[in-house]
């Protein structure tokens, strides 16, 4: 299990709508083999600075299997139009459990 | 509730004594008023890069409290040797709870 954040910023004016549109592309998510998990979180420090995080089986179940289907290009066409610039993205596995 | 996201950089050759410093600091994140919960993750792409994530009561327990107090500084003591450059603090809350 590894999880996908994706840095994304939009213009913080849009942060309704964006949210909105992320919500319904929940089950482009849920659809999609090896997807696990699905959050956006709002940056409280930096308006319309946000990390989505995907829970994925495996960075290949992302960037293989999910950006080669069409839940990706619902997923794009609903979130697309809002990013200010291209998503950072990054693949995370926990380290250390804390508590 | 919020989550502190510290994007924190290291070279890659100490990773494992890195990560044990952290395991090894989580007493001190436990015994913070107001904080809730630890975990480090580690890049899969990105060797030397990793994510630690603290759930705080509220962003004020995190950078007034906690900052000011004796269990940052034995946190700083434990893993601040090993950072490259200052870690990038954020603060985000959930904006989507997708599944």
């Amino acid at each position: 299990m590894i999880s996908e954040l994706a840095r994304i910023e939009i213009d913080p004016q849009d942060a309704t709508a964006f949210e909105a549109a992320v919500a319904s592309a929940a089950p482009h998510f849920r659809a999609a083999p090896g997807c696990h998990s699905f959050r956006l979180d709002r940056s409280v420090d930096h308006p319309g600075h946000y990390l989505l995080v995907v829970g994925w089986e495996s960075v290949e179940a992302h960037m293989v299997d999910f950006r080669a289907s069409p839940e990706f290009q619902a997923w794009r066409a609903l979130a697309g139009p809002f990013f200010k610039t291209p998503p950072q993205v990054d693949h995370v596995e926990t380290a250390v459990e804390g508590f």
